[in-house]
């Protein structure tokens, strides 16, 4: 008799933005005058960019003609793709990561979920809370987080790193000893970065304690501060120690078009094995490469004029956010983000739960956002917001807010 | 200190495809004026139909404005496409299989490989010899297979079903009991396929010892005799112990756009568990859903005019197929499969081991084909030819093998 994989029952339910969706659909349907303006979407509006779009027609030709058709992509990727993603994201800030470090992938919620894969089921985990989901879900499917605690909403094998604004929102070094370390800088959800030496603090005890630590760095692009890593790699020794995680979905508008990829170096070893071969291996093994099509998309993006109009939709995201930052400090908020991510953070007031506050934000505003609980237990009294509505709903949403009504 | 998953370090080098290019390779570098014929690939190499062209081209377009633009997809495929898929691969063959059982994917491999995470480790795994290396690699990762024996080339935990000429190329049930059997029809690489009858003995087993049947049906489009299954839901009480694969590379040309889809019932349950839920979880978890273009390139394939054109397609790699049987039966080989799939498996003559005969290809008739024994021991003395080369090298091919020389 077969036998499934128990670690999937231990799984809480996740309800965060099913919930959500019950509840906004029962206020519309009891207020279907009421115009409700959406926040809370972590996921972008504005369409592909013109160059993304004249390529992807270009590409889709070359597949009508059999000259040009492709079959099956290189496993790890096209080296057109490879090549370009190097120049542009590496060498170009003086990293020195080699084509062949670079596995193109379906997205980044693909490759956090899997690298899982290569390591052993006995390593521990350590994640920023508030965090992505994905990455303790994942590994509590390996089984590698022990028991769920439904009080305290933690795994009683997975070092957590509270993330407030006491602490700035970057994490501290663990107590504990981790195995290997989740971090994402732009953070979701709390939208805040961290600053080149203080990724250096965390490459160094990296390297001290020989953990691995898996570096989400899909909200690169919003980074205008200076002095902000755009990579780990631009760390001192952080190719011994540091698997980087990159996305096209929020860049340049992928999430519908899917393509990511994940940076292993040669030198990130465990003993004498190269993880780099690990991940080769299991890229080649359970997948067969990212279409022809969304890959030569992909390079389009850091042509002149891709990089010229992706940038323009970051800028009109990112004057979103200011929006949205000016507007609640103006009504007395205090708010966290926003500045090098297209998410706003902030402290619920008079003490509101997040999901009281969400509760007021509905029904009093009609405005939708995330409970930051949603998120991890650090999350309670926090509340979400999204740079990725309109303009026009953005500025109407902050008017709501100023008003203090509908 | 982190640690690996060891398992990885079990896999032996896969180095069929990477042996056969370097032979190749050398071969013509030493002889620059042969004209070698590519018989051993098991990609397309027709363009895409213009009905899939059509309307990559008209989705592209509907992502280049913000009224239509699609951002994250369904987790588990788009609507439009899940219910074409039930209409057309299962209500008109009579299967009973709802839309939302339908996981809609990047292709067969990765659902392939990723299928074994919702079991458990120790699940006994029986799999056809030879066989598609896929489906022993990722367990083999996953700690499921025991340890390699080099000699004899198979694992200590894996059933091996020899498929040779004496049992027709169709397993025997095996004397110990299996968890999960992998089976795959018609199948890669012997090209031979399955009567309904016989694989109702699978169904009716698999239910009498609680085993689960994952069911590789990728090259379904091949199909041309009558009373072959080209679903296991056509076999009764198939939706309490089977789940489907299914893939667009074969039967469209998508091997290098991507899309594929996993059926699992809902009443496929262990106790009162059922894998629907557990891969819904997986797939929510570490996918992101296939890309919107390529979904709706994959209903654009069931329209009348997409049915037309990828039928026209396969006659074409059907017809190479009906050369190189004739081609190959008229030089006194045996020759199998060939008539409901795009694989030619022949026997060797002359007692020839598989790389033998390989090499005497190679050097004497300048055509590469794929050694038996690449896909298991017990392939040796077998060879596989493909029918996805051009029409003309295809004749030319079957020219030399009737000469006997090229």
């Amino acid at each position: 008799m077969f036998k499934i994989n128990d670690n999937y029952l231990k799984l809480p339910g996740s309800y965060l933005f099913s919930t959500i969706g019950k509840k906004v659909a029962a206020y519309t349907a009891a207020n279907p005058d009421k115009e409700v303006i959406k926040l809370g979407i972590g996921d972008v509006t504005l369409p592909l960019a013109p160059a993304v779009i004249k390529r992807l027609h270009s590409a889709v030709d070359e597949m009508a003609v059999k000259e040009t058709f492709k079959g099956y992509a290189p496993d790890l990727g096209y080296e057109f793709l490879r090549t370009t993603i190097v120049e542009n994201d590496y060498k170009a800030r003086g990293c020195d990561i080699a084509a062949d470090e670079i596995f193109v992938s379906d997205g980044a919620k693909s490759d956090s979920g899997n690298i899982g894969d290569i390591f052993a089921v006995d390593n521990k985990i350590a994640v920023c809370d508030p965090v992505y989901p994905v990455y303790v879900d994942t590994n509590a499917m390996a089984g590698r987080t022990g028991v769920y605690n439904p009080e305290t909403e933690k795994w009683s094998d997975v070092i957590y790193m509270p993330c407030t604004k006491e602490n700035n929102f970057v994490p501290e070094l663990p107590k504990e000893e981790p195995d290997i370390i989740y971090l994402c800088f732009p953070n979701n959800p709390t939208g805040t970065t961290i600053t080149k030496d203080q990724l250096q603090v965390w490459v160094d005890y990296a390297l001290k304690i020989g953990a691995v630590i898996i570096y989400d760095a899909a909200y690169e692009a919003y980074i205008s501060t200076e002095n902000i890593p755009h990579s780990i790699y631009e760390c001192e020794g952080a190719k011994g120690c540091a698997i980087e995680l990159r996305s096209f979905s929020k860049n340049a508008g992928f999430t519908g078009t899917r393509l990511g990829f994940t940076v292993i170096p040669k030198e990130l070893k465990c003993g004498d094995v190269m993880l780099h071969s690990l991940w080769a291996r299991r890229h080649g093994t359970k997948f067969n490469g990212a279409p022809y099509i969304i890959q030569a998309a992909g390079a389009a993006v850091y042509t002149d004029e891709g990089k010229k109009e992706t940038k323009e939709q970051i800028a009109y995201y990112m004057n979103n956010a200011k929006i949205i930052r000016d507007g609640l400090t103006g009504a007395g908020y205090e708010v966290y983000g926003g500045v090098d991510a297209p998410y706003i953070w902030l402290k619920t007031p008079d003490k509101m739960t997040s999901w009281e506050f969400f509760d007021y934000l509905l029904e009093n505003l009609n405005i939708v956002g995330t409970p930051g609980s949603g998120f991890g237990p650090s999350g309670e009294g926090y509340f979400r917001l999204t740079a990725f509505g309109s303009l026009e709903n953005t500025k109407k949403a902050m008017e709501r807010i100023k008003a203090g009504k509908a």
